[in-house]
Protein backbone atom coordinates (compact mmCIF):
# COMPACT_ATOMS: atom_id res chain seq x y z
CA UNK A 1 0.00 0.00 0.00
CA UNK A 2 1.08 3.73 -0.75
CA UNK A 3 0.54 5.56 2.37
CA UNK A 4 -1.45 9.03 1.78
CA UNK A 5 0.92 11.24 2.84
CA UNK A 6 4.03 13.30 0.43
CA UNK A 7 6.28 13.49 3.74
CA UNK A 8 9.43 13.89 1.47
CA UNK A 9 7.63 16.36 -1.00
CA UNK A 10 8.18 20.03 0.16
CA UNK A 11 5.02 21.43 -1.88
CA UNK A 12 1.83 22.95 -1.17
CA UNK A 13 0.55 21.18 -4.16
CA UNK A 14 1.65 17.55 -1.49
CA UNK A 15 0.25 19.39 1.39
CA UNK A 16 -3.45 20.14 -0.47
CA UNK A 17 -3.36 16.36 -1.62
CA UNK A 18 -3.06 15.35 2.10
CA UNK A 19 -6.21 17.04 2.95
CA UNK A 20 -8.39 15.76 -0.30
CA UNK A 21 -6.53 13.50 -2.07
CA UNK A 22 -7.93 10.22 -1.03
CA UNK A 23 -10.38 8.67 -3.08
CA UNK A 24 -14.12 9.95 -3.06
CA UNK A 25 -13.10 12.87 -1.17
CA UNK A 26 -13.15 15.89 -3.44
CA UNK A 27 -16.22 14.64 -4.70
CA UNK A 28 -17.85 15.19 -1.15
CA UNK A 29 -16.42 18.60 -1.36
CA UNK A 30 -17.65 18.58 -4.57
CA UNK A 31 -21.30 17.72 -2.91
CA UNK A 32 -20.80 20.44 0.02
CA UNK A 33 -19.88 23.26 -2.31
CA UNK A 34 -23.21 22.28 -4.96
CA UNK A 35 -25.45 22.49 -1.46
CA UNK A 36 -25.34 18.53 -0.08
CA UNK A 37 -25.16 19.17 4.14
CA UNK A 38 -26.63 16.01 5.40
CA UNK A 39 -24.60 12.47 5.40
CA UNK A 40 -27.70 10.66 4.00
CA UNK A 41 -27.67 12.77 1.22
CA UNK A 42 -24.33 12.17 0.88
CA UNK A 43 -24.58 8.76 0.77
CA UNK A 44 -27.67 8.40 -1.57
CA UNK A 45 -25.55 10.86 -3.94
CA UNK A 46 -22.16 9.16 -3.93
CA UNK A 47 -23.74 5.28 -3.64
CA UNK A 48 -20.25 4.42 -1.49
CA UNK A 49 -20.13 2.37 1.99
CA UNK A 50 -21.35 4.46 4.64
CA UNK A 51 -17.95 3.56 6.38
CA UNK A 52 -16.10 5.30 3.82
CA UNK A 53 -18.40 8.56 3.76
CA UNK A 54 -17.70 8.71 8.13
CA UNK A 55 -14.03 8.16 7.07
CA UNK A 56 -13.95 10.92 4.49
CA UNK A 57 -16.51 13.21 6.35
CA UNK A 58 -14.18 13.10 9.66
CA UNK A 59 -11.29 13.84 8.51
CA UNK A 60 -12.36 16.88 6.60
CA UNK A 61 -13.33 18.09 9.92
CA UNK A 62 -10.52 17.06 11.22
CA UNK A 63 -8.71 19.29 8.96
CA UNK A 64 -10.79 22.20 9.18
CA UNK A 65 -12.27 21.80 5.57
CA UNK A 66 -16.02 20.97 7.20
CA UNK A 67 -17.60 21.44 10.28
CA UNK A 68 -20.24 19.07 11.62
CA UNK A 69 -22.90 20.45 13.54
CA UNK A 70 -26.63 19.19 15.05
CA UNK A 71 -29.42 21.53 13.83
CA UNK A 72 -33.32 21.03 15.24
CA UNK A 73 -35.68 20.65 13.17
CA UNK A 74 -39.81 19.82 13.33
CA UNK A 75 -38.91 15.88 11.90
CA UNK A 76 -36.00 16.15 15.02
CA UNK A 77 -32.53 17.14 14.95
CA UNK A 78 -29.93 16.03 12.04
CA UNK A 79 -25.97 16.38 11.65
CA UNK A 80 -25.03 18.95 8.81
CA UNK A 81 -21.83 19.26 7.73
CA UNK A 82 -20.83 22.49 6.54
CA UNK A 83 -17.86 24.00 4.72
CA UNK A 84 -15.58 26.25 6.79
CA UNK A 85 -13.88 29.28 5.00
CA UNK A 86 -11.08 26.89 3.93
CA UNK A 87 -13.47 24.89 2.18
CA UNK A 88 -15.19 27.14 0.24
CA UNK A 89 -12.36 28.23 -1.06
CA UNK A 90 -11.61 24.68 -2.19
CA UNK A 91 -14.03 26.22 -5.02
CA UNK A 92 -11.56 26.97 -7.74
CA UNK A 93 -10.15 23.08 -7.38
CA UNK A 94 -13.51 21.80 -7.76
CA UNK A 95 -14.37 24.34 -11.14
CA UNK A 96 -11.28 23.30 -12.57
CA UNK A 97 -11.81 19.66 -12.60
CA UNK A 98 -15.38 19.97 -13.28
CA UNK A 99 -14.14 22.62 -16.47
CA UNK A 100 -11.47 19.94 -17.65
CA UNK A 101 -13.28 17.08 -17.47
CA UNK A 102 -15.82 18.54 -19.39
CA UNK A 103 -13.48 19.66 -22.10
CA UNK A 104 -11.06 16.81 -22.12
CA UNK A 105 -12.40 13.72 -20.42
CA UNK A 106 -16.11 13.86 -21.00
CA UNK A 107 -18.47 11.32 -21.76
CA UNK A 108 -21.31 13.29 -19.90
CA UNK A 109 -24.29 13.89 -22.06
CA UNK A 110 -25.21 17.29 -20.45
CA UNK A 111 -22.99 18.78 -18.19
CA UNK A 112 -23.34 20.77 -15.14
CA UNK A 113 -23.75 24.67 -16.25
CA UNK A 114 -22.02 27.76 -13.81
CA UNK A 115 -22.81 30.52 -14.33
CA UNK A 116 -22.69 34.03 -13.04
CA UNK A 117 -25.68 34.53 -10.57
CA UNK A 118 -25.61 38.76 -11.18
CA UNK A 119 -25.38 38.17 -15.32
CA UNK A 120 -26.04 34.73 -16.11
CA UNK A 121 -22.80 34.49 -17.90
CA UNK A 122 -20.98 31.17 -18.43
CA UNK A 123 -18.06 31.23 -16.20
CA UNK A 124 -14.73 30.52 -18.44
CA UNK A 125 -11.85 27.85 -17.27
CA UNK A 126 -10.69 30.17 -14.81
CA UNK A 127 -14.13 30.50 -13.21
CA UNK A 128 -14.56 33.93 -14.39
CA UNK A 129 -17.10 36.12 -15.67
CA UNK A 130 -15.85 37.15 -19.12
CA UNK A 131 -18.98 39.66 -19.53
CA UNK A 132 -18.85 41.49 -15.87
CA UNK A 133 -15.48 41.11 -15.63
CA UNK A 134 -15.18 39.68 -12.18
CA UNK A 135 -14.07 35.80 -10.76
CA UNK A 136 -17.63 36.06 -8.47
CA UNK A 137 -17.34 34.39 -5.03
CA UNK A 138 -18.53 30.69 -5.07
CA UNK A 139 -22.22 32.02 -3.48
CA UNK A 140 -22.67 34.44 -6.46
CA UNK A 141 -22.82 30.87 -8.84
CA UNK A 142 -25.75 29.55 -9.78
CA UNK A 143 -25.38 25.85 -11.01
CA UNK A 144 -27.91 23.95 -12.94
CA UNK A 145 -27.80 20.70 -14.80
CA UNK A 146 -29.96 20.45 -18.07
CA UNK A 147 -31.73 17.44 -19.62
CA UNK A 148 -32.42 14.40 -17.07
CA UNK A 149 -30.36 12.89 -14.84
CA UNK A 150 -29.29 9.55 -15.75
CA UNK A 151 -29.51 9.43 -11.70
CA UNK A 152 -32.84 8.66 -10.13
CA UNK A 153 -31.66 9.66 -6.43
CA UNK A 154 -33.69 12.96 -4.48
CA UNK A 155 -30.22 14.51 -4.04
CA UNK A 156 -29.39 14.25 -8.18
CA UNK A 157 -32.78 16.36 -9.29
CA UNK A 158 -32.31 18.53 -6.63
CA UNK A 159 -29.21 19.69 -7.76
CA UNK A 160 -29.98 19.45 -11.79
CA UNK A 161 -32.26 22.50 -10.78
CA UNK A 162 -30.91 25.90 -11.03
CA UNK A 163 -29.79 26.83 -7.53
CA UNK A 164 -26.86 29.28 -5.91
CA UNK A 165 -23.79 27.15 -4.83
CA UNK A 166 -23.69 26.37 -1.27
CA UNK A 167 -27.41 26.79 -0.51
CA UNK A 168 -28.95 23.60 0.94
CA UNK A 169 -30.54 21.16 -1.13
CA UNK B 1 -9.83 -2.43 -2.11
CA UNK B 2 -11.51 0.40 -3.63
CA UNK B 3 -11.48 0.79 -7.38
CA UNK B 4 -9.86 3.96 -9.17
CA UNK B 5 -13.28 5.10 -11.31
CA UNK B 6 -16.50 6.06 -10.22
CA UNK B 7 -18.87 4.20 -12.62
CA UNK B 8 -22.22 5.75 -10.83
CA UNK B 9 -21.64 9.24 -10.53
CA UNK B 10 -22.37 10.87 -14.23
CA UNK B 11 -20.18 14.07 -13.67
CA UNK B 12 -17.25 15.81 -15.28
CA UNK B 13 -15.15 16.04 -12.01
CA UNK B 14 -15.80 12.25 -11.37
CA UNK B 15 -14.13 11.49 -15.15
CA UNK B 16 -11.16 14.08 -13.83
CA UNK B 17 -10.30 12.40 -11.23
CA UNK B 18 -10.55 8.65 -13.10
CA UNK B 19 -7.76 10.13 -14.98
CA UNK B 20 -5.67 11.68 -12.80
CA UNK B 21 -7.00 11.45 -9.05
CA UNK B 22 -4.19 8.86 -8.42
CA UNK B 23 -2.01 8.86 -5.64
CA UNK B 24 0.97 10.44 -7.19
CA UNK B 25 -0.58 11.45 -10.72
CA UNK B 26 -1.12 15.34 -9.43
CA UNK B 27 2.11 15.67 -8.10
CA UNK B 28 3.89 13.77 -11.59
CA UNK B 29 1.87 16.58 -13.77
CA UNK B 30 3.03 19.27 -11.45
CA UNK B 31 6.38 18.37 -11.78
CA UNK B 32 5.71 18.32 -15.64
CA UNK B 33 4.04 21.65 -16.12
CA UNK B 34 7.34 22.73 -13.86
CA UNK B 35 9.32 21.63 -16.90
CA UNK B 36 10.42 17.99 -15.83
CA UNK B 37 10.33 15.83 -18.89
CA UNK B 38 12.48 12.74 -18.32
CA UNK B 39 11.86 9.52 -16.24
CA UNK B 40 14.83 10.06 -14.41
CA UNK B 41 14.52 13.52 -13.21
CA UNK B 42 10.56 12.69 -12.23
CA UNK B 43 11.72 9.63 -10.18
CA UNK B 44 14.69 11.76 -8.41
CA UNK B 45 12.78 14.78 -7.62
CA UNK B 46 8.85 12.71 -6.94
CA UNK B 47 11.19 9.72 -4.42
CA UNK B 48 8.80 7.01 -5.30
CA UNK B 49 9.32 3.37 -6.69
CA UNK B 50 10.06 3.08 -10.42
CA UNK B 51 7.24 0.76 -11.32
CA UNK B 52 4.80 3.17 -9.46
CA UNK B 53 5.97 6.08 -11.80
CA UNK B 54 6.25 3.82 -14.57
CA UNK B 55 2.49 3.42 -14.41
CA UNK B 56 1.50 6.72 -13.85
CA UNK B 57 3.04 7.96 -17.02
CA UNK B 58 1.46 4.83 -19.22
CA UNK B 59 -1.49 5.65 -17.81
CA UNK B 60 -1.18 9.62 -18.65
CA UNK B 61 0.25 8.63 -22.06
CA UNK B 62 -2.71 6.11 -22.42
CA UNK B 63 -5.42 9.16 -21.76
CA UNK B 64 -3.94 11.55 -24.13
CA UNK B 65 -2.51 14.08 -21.04
CA UNK B 66 1.34 13.08 -22.02
CA UNK B 67 3.47 11.81 -25.03
CA UNK B 68 6.35 9.80 -24.98
CA UNK B 69 8.84 10.13 -27.48
CA UNK B 70 12.55 9.73 -28.10
CA UNK B 71 14.87 12.26 -28.62
CA UNK B 72 18.08 12.18 -29.86
CA UNK B 73 20.91 14.01 -28.03
CA UNK B 74 24.79 14.06 -28.28
CA UNK B 75 25.19 12.18 -25.01
CA UNK B 76 22.80 9.60 -26.33
CA UNK B 77 18.94 8.90 -26.81
CA UNK B 78 16.22 10.03 -23.89
CA UNK B 79 12.64 8.97 -23.38
CA UNK B 80 11.23 12.35 -22.83
CA UNK B 81 7.69 12.83 -21.86
CA UNK B 82 6.13 16.01 -22.70
CA UNK B 83 2.34 17.95 -22.30
CA UNK B 84 -0.20 17.40 -24.80
CA UNK B 85 -2.81 20.02 -25.16
CA UNK B 86 -5.19 18.53 -22.85
CA UNK B 87 -1.69 18.25 -20.23
CA UNK B 88 -1.30 21.80 -20.62
CA UNK B 89 -4.78 22.79 -19.89
CA UNK B 90 -4.46 21.41 -16.38
CA UNK B 91 -2.63 24.30 -14.85
CA UNK B 92 -5.73 25.85 -13.36
CA UNK B 93 -6.43 22.62 -11.34
CA UNK B 94 -2.60 22.45 -10.17
CA UNK B 95 -2.29 26.54 -9.72
CA UNK B 96 -5.73 26.19 -7.58
CA UNK B 97 -4.30 23.35 -5.09
CA UNK B 98 -0.90 25.24 -5.17
CA UNK B 99 -2.59 28.43 -4.15
CA UNK B 100 -4.81 26.75 -1.72
CA UNK B 101 -2.19 24.66 -0.21
CA UNK B 102 -0.23 27.89 0.51
CA UNK B 103 -3.26 29.56 2.31
CA UNK B 104 -4.66 26.95 3.92
CA UNK B 105 -2.62 23.94 4.82
CA UNK B 106 1.14 25.00 4.34
CA UNK B 107 3.98 24.23 6.53
CA UNK B 108 6.09 24.92 3.15
CA UNK B 109 8.29 27.22 4.46
CA UNK B 110 8.91 29.59 1.45
CA UNK B 111 6.55 28.48 -1.13
CA UNK B 112 6.77 28.83 -4.81
CA UNK B 113 5.75 31.97 -6.53
CA UNK B 114 3.88 32.39 -9.43
CA UNK B 115 4.26 35.55 -11.92
CA UNK B 116 2.74 36.94 -15.12
CA UNK B 117 5.91 36.76 -17.31
CA UNK B 118 4.87 39.97 -19.25
CA UNK B 119 4.55 42.47 -15.83
CA UNK B 120 6.07 40.38 -13.04
CA UNK B 121 3.25 40.55 -10.80
CA UNK B 122 2.15 37.77 -8.48
CA UNK B 123 -0.59 35.60 -10.05
CA UNK B 124 -3.64 35.24 -7.79
CA UNK B 125 -6.28 32.97 -6.62
CA UNK B 126 -7.43 32.16 -9.88
CA UNK B 127 -4.18 32.14 -11.97
CA UNK B 128 -4.77 36.19 -12.85
CA UNK B 129 -2.98 38.49 -13.01
CA UNK B 130 -4.22 41.18 -11.40
CA UNK B 131 -1.66 44.44 -12.69
CA UNK B 132 -2.28 43.20 -16.41
CA UNK B 133 -5.88 42.08 -15.82
CA UNK B 134 -5.30 38.87 -18.16
CA UNK B 135 -5.19 35.27 -17.58
CA UNK B 136 -1.76 34.07 -18.44
CA UNK B 137 -1.14 31.36 -20.53
CA UNK B 138 0.71 28.88 -18.61
CA UNK B 139 4.04 29.19 -20.68
CA UNK B 140 3.47 33.39 -19.92
CA UNK B 141 4.18 32.15 -16.20
CA UNK B 142 7.40 32.59 -14.27
CA UNK B 143 7.90 30.10 -11.48
CA UNK B 144 10.56 30.43 -8.94
CA UNK B 145 11.07 28.76 -4.92
CA UNK B 146 13.03 31.49 -3.07
CA UNK B 147 15.47 30.09 -0.56
CA UNK B 148 17.15 26.80 0.11
CA UNK B 149 15.62 23.83 -1.09
CA UNK B 150 14.81 21.17 1.61
CA UNK B 151 15.36 18.34 -1.04
CA UNK B 152 18.99 18.35 -2.28
CA UNK B 153 18.16 16.28 -6.05
CA UNK B 154 19.60 18.23 -9.19
CA UNK B 155 15.97 18.67 -10.05
CA UNK B 156 14.65 20.86 -7.05
CA UNK B 157 17.76 23.14 -7.41
CA UNK B 158 16.55 23.57 -11.19
CA UNK B 159 12.94 24.35 -9.94
CA UNK B 160 13.91 26.77 -7.30
CA UNK B 161 15.30 29.24 -10.48
CA UNK B 162 12.99 31.87 -11.95
CA UNK B 163 11.98 29.66 -15.24
CA UNK B 164 8.76 29.76 -17.24
CA UNK B 165 6.65 26.79 -17.29
CA UNK B 166 7.11 23.91 -19.37
CA UNK B 167 10.49 24.95 -19.97
CA UNK B 168 12.56 21.84 -19.97
CA UNK B 169 14.68 22.08 -16.79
Amino acid sequence: MLGSTYGGQDCSVARSLEIFGERWTLLVLRDALYGVRRFSDFADHLDIPRAVLSDRLRKLVANGVLTRSTHGGTGGSAVVYELTDAGRDLWPVVHALAHWGQRHASDVATPRIFTHATCGSRLNAHAHCPACDVTPAVADVVTSRPGKPRRSDRVSAELAKPHRMLEPV
